[in-house]
């Protein structure tokens, strides 16, 4: 099977500079693959150099844009030829098995779902995104689909994760804990506990709560949570990194005698850097829905951008969405079971 | 005056032996102090070495302690003689001004309210801590007291955050936040955005919505969270920079080569770790309460433990809670107007 993936060229903050460089780039190192460039013909022809004869690649015109500060439901009703839409409808028509943009998330999010419809038994869709941990690395959902969640769709969103990673990942029962906080004489809230219970019956690998600081340890392969939680978690974390990595640039840069003491711990901090780099964990998975979607930062720059067409790449060649759509027709013939008995 | 200090020299991961040096060089450093040391005398005095005769400092014998993982309703109920509970009755009963325990938060929590009782017009305690920000720091609330929140409690924890800042940094208007997810089709849930406009009509310095990078760009003086996204926001913060921190160690104690680099960057980096040594932040003001009683971290040290002091010491010193019932007061008669001009 050849993976072909349908880019949304126009999103993000930088367009076409960004995305067509990453594309090709991609295509090199994945001979398997075909990429649908998708966007203005007259802006992205340019950029192709010699490579617009090269048949794992195609240009598919669309006149429009989304805008990154357009109402979703605006992009949604009025942008029907937009670089975006166009990309998820290549997908639903079944001339590509998944679609990437760095454009505006509730957008993506909107056009995806009213697009490709959602899998049968998940109600809601998620994000899904790998973050570093002291271990490896840990998946996080949902980061902002959905700002109030039932137990149910938390529930939905472990089974998501589990079947994301252990198909991308191949891991056979990844440990899936949910995001709760500890200390506190109630410990979560009702939603929290009773989705706790559900994932317990759920006959995933179910380890329990992880607190904030848990998420680094990596306490869990997968951990579950709404999406306002999960956002406010991610977007923490990324300003937290963000603060540590300038102000230690700029001690380093203060005066001649720190700028030397850089050069020679240069390679030290580089190989940091490196460990950390938030570029090699971009690309979220829109899960939950008929057709693979994933979602860019808007500021990724043309590495980042490679590593979310690859997430993309991953997701069709381990069959995430029929491990999904399986599992999911598992669990709920197991609560059908459990009912009858009860 | 003379502001006197009640602790709970038991609680915490090390008791004793971090909290009473603690106290005494806390002494040294505010000679206008005076301390009551709470807990066991056989396991305080020995202590205490040369400053027993010492006229600012008294122990009060309690015999019991409070488990760090005991439950707060029993703590609450069968601990009438733990030093967690004696010393937030010194500060009922008007013989101490303020109280400060490294102990389990939710008996803390649960016996500070019940003893002290809550201030009128405020219905919920929070947890408010400093957070280091790029431009100095913020103060988040709340942490864990609360999981499910009214927009009127979250109104309630702008106006006392923002008095507990402008009395202790002597700032006229500090700005206030709410913590919300930004780029998604619906911007937070029906709490948030309520409790937002609640915020506008308050006569605060209300700035709006604060994504969670924002708290760290210093967008605002005070940020306002219920206490299940502001714990896992702050936990997950803690649990980021411990990773970093270590790994970065690591990676300088790699070999003979890194450890030569690290030596040549030691006064970078140890100015880089000051800046944001979380020690210094130590010390969580329980607000709402008819009095000052204020959470250390379990696991702080001596120095770190002091800090926590030193924040019962300034809201004594610079009446928080008078401030805090004031405007509490004030905001309530505005709606009071509004309603009947309604």
């Amino acid at each position: 099977m050849t993976a072909r993936i349908a880019i949304d060229c126009m999103g993000g903050d930088h367009g076409p500079s960004v995305t067509v460089p990453a594309a090709l780039r991609f295509l090199e190192t994945h001979p398997d693959a075909s990429l649908l460039l998708v966007g203005r013909d007259e802006a992205l022809r340019p950029l192709l150099k010699g490579r617009a004869s090269d048949s794992r690649l195609r240009i598919v015109h669309a006149s429009e844009v989304v805008e990154m500060d357009e109402s979703p439901a605006l992009a949604l009703r009025n942008k029907k030829d937009s670089s975006m839409r166009v990309a998820i409808n290549l997908v639903k028509n079944g001339d590509a098995d998944a679609c990437v943009s760095a454009g505006n998330t509730g957008a993506l999010m909107a056009i995806s779902r009213f697009v490709l419809k959602m899998l049968p038994g998940i109600e809601r869709p998620a994000i899904c995104t790998a973050i570093p941990t002291s271990s490896g690395h840990t998946h996080m959902l949902d980061l902002g689909a959905n700002v109030d969640c039932a137990p149910e769709h938390l529930l939905q969103f472990g089974i998501m994760g589990a079947m994301l990673v252990s198909s991308t990942e191949h891991l056979e029962r990844p440990t899936v804990g949910i995001l709760n906080i500890g200390e506190e004489e109630i410990k979560g809230n009702e939603v929290v506990k009773s989705a706790a219970e559900l994932l317990r019956e759920s006959g995933l690998n179910f380890v329990g709560n992880v607190e904030g600081d848990g998420i680094f340890k990596g306490e869990a392969d997968v951990i579950v949570c709404d999406g306002f939680v999960g956002n406010v978690a991610l977007k923490t974390s990324e300003g937290l990194a963000q603060m540590l990595s300038s102000s230690l640039r700029a001690e380093f840069s203060r005066n001649f005698l720190t700028k030397f003491a850089a050069l020679v711990a240069m390679s030290v901090l580089n190989r940091f850097k490196r460990r950390f780099d938030h570029r090699q964990y971009n690309g979220a998975v829109l899960l939950g829905l008929k057709g693979i979607s994933v979602k860019s930062h808007g500021s990724a720059d043309s590495f980042a951008f490679g590593c979310a067409i690859a997430r993309a790449y991953d997701a069709v060649e381990n069959n995430v969405i029929e491990h999904i759509a399986a599992r999911i027709g598992a669990v709920a013939r197991k609560q059908d079971v459990n009912k009858d008995a009860g």
